[in-house]
């Protein structure tokens, strides 16, 4: 079998594979946004994929060893707009059109004022550093002034106009680390290292997954040094991650040179490094997506040569868990039984699609394609043969083979393989 | 004992001990935007606490038996700005100064630009409702044209400044629910029932949240019903979620009339209506921290009457489930104790707090009252006698009783006793 994703057309099949499967919603505008890496609208597959992948990012960090604190900081902010460095602005039209709307303003005193109004405008971030940063001196409490520890946020920014005059938006994971000077440049091995093996984990294909050191010329203005984590997409390499050692310049420009306030207990009277790890987690998910994809040719004697389209994510990420379908037999009673194992996966919070709801007649074989394309794990298929013995078939999407099974067994069946592919 | 928040000013102490207990982050602007109910920039433990309340959220409503799909929508949106609804604007700074930075211009010209820019940028949702629209059509093909049906979102929604200047960020949730028109008002009574339910099942005091129909005059253009829960807050009544039955207009006008893609298999050949219920969880936060709020008067033979503040956040929703220390002893050895058992707990996904990293010399009494204030379940203490016996000491925040339990046993303790509370 072959996997073959060599150029940018398969990768726009790939992309309408994505919105068939409701990953992605459609549209072309939509469909560019996610192959550009920006956040785009998604559909009820693509949503649970993100919100699994922002879980598994933030139980990566949080259970490291290491002390992290989730934070929330707002996403517009009055003070960042100061600065003058957001360049992104948020505006009520209406306050603008009634500051403008004065017959005698000469044209010196419009633009005067339109001026002032951007100015005056917040800035919404474009990453969460500097949030980070502002929640540093109230955070040094919660550890006893003792480093290293780390503040993690994840949400919505937004990047400056690439030319077409309108921001996007960008779902980032955000992990600011703080340390010691003389272990800053450990720390960015080490969260480079956590960070890289957290992505091949969930890859199909790990070693699409790299990281490279940013050369010299490309490093932000605060960082020494900078690594990047990158994945080979079908129309070519992007970053997904970014870690940069900053030093302690932002943290002192943010409280203003005070540096009595910023002084942890590690024996000297330093001012803690900061170690930025951030993510795109949209661009992640199409890394994901596309790196899970596989065109497996099968050879049938029955029939001419198939293509199979599999989506291997990873079960852990895998939005959809498990299928309930019915056969053949008493569609009410059948039913039943697929309603009471829909609430007890739910309850037990696995993820699991009412197949046996669609009352259109398919055949086994395009339900399983379907599913295949969807990536779901396992698809229970409960029969007239169920009503009596309670066995129902379980067939595996990676394996293809089927199982049989006593119906009071799949929920901890699935969810045990799923905790097995968690730790391996 | 009593639960006093009778004035204002009660109110701003309460206020004052959620940011020192690191729910939400110090500054005056900061407490100002919670009490009004808008997004503000929350500590660890209020992060913690609003990602539990979206989960039990996103859990009631995919859980209730009812088919609810998770979507991502963009937050701003071309689009959108046509219509000239959207009067929160994104708008890229420097664009807006390079199209105005030509001294040609007439001040007639310079006039219409502005108004064009801001005409051309893209608006910023204030609900989420326009996007669970466009999704509805997409959507059909995954419950096979059957009613009904919702479209389930949470994140970040943009308010119109009032007056200020300065538009607010609230974090909604939202369902937006198609269902035949002649069952819509029911509809709208199932969710208001469940809703209700909700807030209450998380509340200590069950009858400060209550619902009422929202009075003819202040009916959302759209809708024909609304209905509001509502919660007393110290500083007075606020509204944290409503409820509108909204008929099929703006169905309609999102795609433009075509009846045709609309219609849903229900044996009639009509438009579906829609309901929707949008909560604000950033005042559901305040709401359910200021009503777990006790102040407990006891008297103490030894002491002097004394004041306890106790935070009796519900077992699923307290962001702390289990504070571990340690006692008299052998201190390393204590510490890979505590060590080990955070790490179980962090595996189990119960919150831990290690309480054992401080080193100030405090004692167990004003432990006992910190951990109280944060809300903490369970007080793990690990003393000499755990190495010998593999007993440690486990006090209860609402019953402050100590129990004496084997250090093997507490994970499966503190986990049964969510779960029971969760079932409740």
């Amino acid at each position: 079998h072959t996997r073959g994703l060599c150029s940018a057309s398969e990768g726009l099949d790939l992309l309408q594979l994505f919105v068939d499967r409701h990953y992605i919603s459609p549209g072309r505008t939509n469909m560019q946004l996610c192959q550009r890496g920006m956040s785009c609208s998604y559909g009820p597959l693509g949503t649970e994929l993100r919100r699994n992948m922002l879980d598994q990012w933030w139980h990566s960090v949080s259970r490291s060893g290491a002390q992290v604190f989730g934070i929330s900081s707002l996403s517009c902010s009055e003070d960042r707009a100061q600065d003058g460095c957001g360049q992104v602005k948020i505006t009520d039209s209406e306050n603008f059109k009634q500051t403008l709307d004065h017959k005698e303003l000469s044209k010196e005193q419009l633009l005067q004022r339109v001026h002032m109004l951007l100015q005056r405008s917040p800035s919404v971030r474009t990453n969460f550093l500097q949030g980070a940063l502002e929640q540093f001196v109230p955070s040094l409490e919660l550890v006893n002034r003792k480093l290293p520890f780390g503040l993690a946020e994840t949400g919505l920014c937004f990047q400056p106009s690439d030319g077409s005059g309108c921001p996007a938006e960008v779902t980032q994971t955000s992990l600011v680390w703080f340390c010691s000077p003389r272990t800053s440049s450990q720390w960015l091995d080490h969260w480079t290292r956590l960070r890289l093996k957290w992505w091949r984990k969930f890859a199909l294909s790990p070693s699409d997954f790299n990281s490279s050191d940013v050369p010299v010329e490309e490093l932000e203005t605060a960082a020494s040094r900078g690594v990047r984590i990158i994945y080979n997409f079908p129309w070519g390499q992007e970053p997904l991650e970014t870690l940069w050692s900053r030093g302690d310049t932002e943290l002192l420009q943010t409280y203003k040179g005070v540096r009595s306030k910023l002084q942890c207990r590690d024996g000297r009277k330093s001012v803690p490094n900061v170690v930025s790890v951030t993510g795109n987690m949209d661009r992640g998910l199409m890394a994901f997506l596309s790196n899970s994809f596989q065109q497996l040719k099968r050879d049938d004697t029955k029939q001419k040569l198939q293509q199979r389209k599999v989506l291997k994510l990873h079960p852990v990420l895998a939005p959809v868990k498990v299928a309930l379908d019915i056969g053949r037999g008493a569609t009410v009673e059948l039913r039943q039984v697929c309603e009471g194992l829909l609430q007890e996966f739910r309850e037990a919070k696995i993820s699991a699609w009412p197949g046996y709801l669609e009352t259109m007649p398919t055949s086994m074989e395009h339900l399983n394609a379907k599913y295949d394309e969807m990536g779901v794990l396992f698809t229970v298929v409960i029969g007239e043969n169920t009503l009596e013995s309670g066995l129902v078939q379980v067939r595996s999407r990676d394996t293809t083979i089927k199982e049989t099974m006593h119906v009071s067994e799949i929920k901890n069946f699935v969810s045990r393989y799923i905790s097995a592919a968690d730790n391996f």
